[in-house]
């Protein structure tokens, strides 16, 4: 699935950071990139905007430029984080789900893995959220009407056969590749037994007509709330998990909280053509300015960017930069229970990276 | 909102185990029921069915007769649990599901709380999650099309403003009458920003208009995804949370998993005319048959149901003898990691109620 790296003369990265502390954050993901630029082409960035300070300065959450910069100039992009106006707000829209439909990144790849510091025990939590992030209620289809009774909102959910199958072949290629080979399809079947069935039937008929390609992916299922439940409590049961949209959301979250902090966990949006690295984590405006935000979330999502590339030698420098950060568990910023500042964590991973 | 209890001489209580554990731990609350007699009017049981297994012997999962049997003769019931199939199975829909509407059991209350041998053990766990119950995903508006791309289903989403209100009352009463006197509204308005901004909006303006009646209670507001991460790092900052159906089916599992099983979560369903109790956890094929199954879920929720018709006398009662049980730790069953049976342990709660 990884895109061919041989005919790449350079690397051109679209930075989006947004809001927050995607400010803080994703210029720390540029430093690993530029710190492995021996294991790359030639690389560039290109800074564009999009996000809710954006939309109060322009009146557009996502710029058409920046959409068209990032399909004729950028190989791939960074997203740092939006914030969103808890109220509806005329005309603005969150600029990450849109961006998610314009590009058509379906895949919304979220790695859970915990770092000990015993490299001989095997990792507590060791999964892989799939999150199908096209459709479900985030086709934001909604409707409001006034009757005799008050206000009725109606919002669609939609799945379709197209959009399940092919995040379930990614799904079923990740299980495949992994020691465990396990594949969970989360649901909730019981109750919405045609849009949740029609994804846990599309997604259990791609190893059909593949030729034994996937027998030895072992399939489980679970209905999302038990599969919260059981999350929290017997992590190591999960393997891959492949979700629909908003049931990916929540668990990728429940997963998140199991390893220490959303502050380490990274994400990429993938599609056919075009991937963007985004950490899981929001702008989280009570921090936001002062320096302390987990640099770890960008820097690993710049890592899975570069694997996905197929620039796996550059990844695993970074990987391994972080996890030698992380297990000794000495420079850490406050969300692990450190008291160093973004750029001290920052400036810690970039000189392993460079010894 | 209790329901008043003076005019009442006898108190008729439907009992539908349903499916799977469900047979094995309502007669344990039938017990537990008459146990606390003394403190009840003349108890009388209707057994009814229900469930998988009456549909699979007479087609219908909810029969017409435990409908009217409830609306005509009862004055509360006791549910235990439904397997459902994984594929959809034509004329089969979930029975707990249509009784909540039927009954027009607006409420699903689910108080999760901890009890501890040793209380200085944190995290003490000590909050309600106030579930609406009749709409959301769960009003199973599907479709299903065949277009030239493959299949495509669509679930409508409904959130009115009546409904939101009239949870959103329950949860400011329940908020008020609790030490703390918290209330956080839970959402996705980043992205569903008509039907959940209805909601947020409509619980937002129960205090309005009400005298100041909710001054003391204090709002709050999380994210779907934040407030299931919260829950699992910092539980305590939790005290009544409001949810639409689909983000409470969700919550108060994840709520369950914090204080050691779903099979000591007790819930009730009401409206403003019955009540049904409920335990929160499912019908547990892979333990059902064996006599093993926690008993505490549907003992607690007898007591639940009873004090919400202001029986607190017999609630009280047998509360105490479930915490009684449970601190000690003594006689458990597996879930807890004991050995004993339901029988063992609803004997030994039953002897600390009447001594
Ligand atoms: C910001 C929000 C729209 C987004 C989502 O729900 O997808 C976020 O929670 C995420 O997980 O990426
Ligand atoms: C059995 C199922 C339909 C039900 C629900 O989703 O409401 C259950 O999970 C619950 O929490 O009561």
């Amino acid at each position: 699935r990884s895109m061919a790296t041989t005919a790449r003369k350079s690397l051109t990265i679209g930075l989006i950071p947004a809001d927050g502390i995607g400010r803080e954050v994703i210029p720390a993901a540029r430093e690993a990139i530029l710190a492995v630029q021996s294991e790359l082409p030639e690389v560039k960035f290109i800074d564009l905007l999009a996000g809710w300070e954006t939309f109060t300065r322009t009146g557009v959450a996502l710029p058409l430029e920046t959409v068209q910069t990032l399909r004729d100039e950028c190989d791939c992009a960074l997203f740092g984080s939006v914030s969103s106006p808890s109220r509806k707000v005329a005309g603005y829209s969150s600029p990450i789900v849109a961006l998610r439909k314009e590009l058509d990144l379906y895949a919304n790849i979220r790695p859970v893995c915990s770092v000990s510091a015993d490299p001989a025990r095997p990792p507590a939590v060791d999964l892989i959220v799939v999150r199908e992030n096209t459709e479900c209620l985030y086709v934001k289809d909604e409707k409001l009407i006034q009757t005799d009774n008050g206000k009725e909102a109606r919002a669609t959910r939609l799945i379709t056969e197209r959009a399940s199958s092919r995040i379930g072949k990614i799904a079923f290629e990740l299980a495949k590749a992994r020691p465990r080979k396990l594949l969970t399809i989360i649901h909730k079947s019981n109750v919405l037994s045609v849009t949740d069935g029609l994804f846990r039937e599309s997604v259990r008929a791609v190893p059909r007509g593949v030729n034994g390609k996937y027998d030895d992916v072992t399939i489980e299922e679970q209905l999302v709330d038990s599969a919260v439940y059981r999350l929290f409590r017997e992590p190591q049961i999960f393997d891959v998990m492949v979700a629909p949209n908003l049931y990916g959301d929540i668990i990728s979250d429940a997963a998140a909280a199991l390893v220490g902090s959303l502050g380490v966990i990274p994400s990429i949006n993938a599609g056919d053509a075009f991937v963007m690295g985004e950490p899981v984590h929001g702008s989280a405006p009570d921090i936001a300015g002062k320096g302390i935000a987990n640099p770890v979330a960008s820097i690993r999502s710049a890592a899975l960017m570069l694997r996905h590339l197929g620039y796996t030698s550059a990844a695993d420098k970074i990987d391994k930069a972080v996890n030698d950060t992380l297990a000794p568990a000495d420079v850490l910023t406050a969300d692990l229970g450190g008291t160093h500042s973004t750029a001290q964590v920052t400036d810690h991973i970039m000189n392993l990276i460079k010894h």
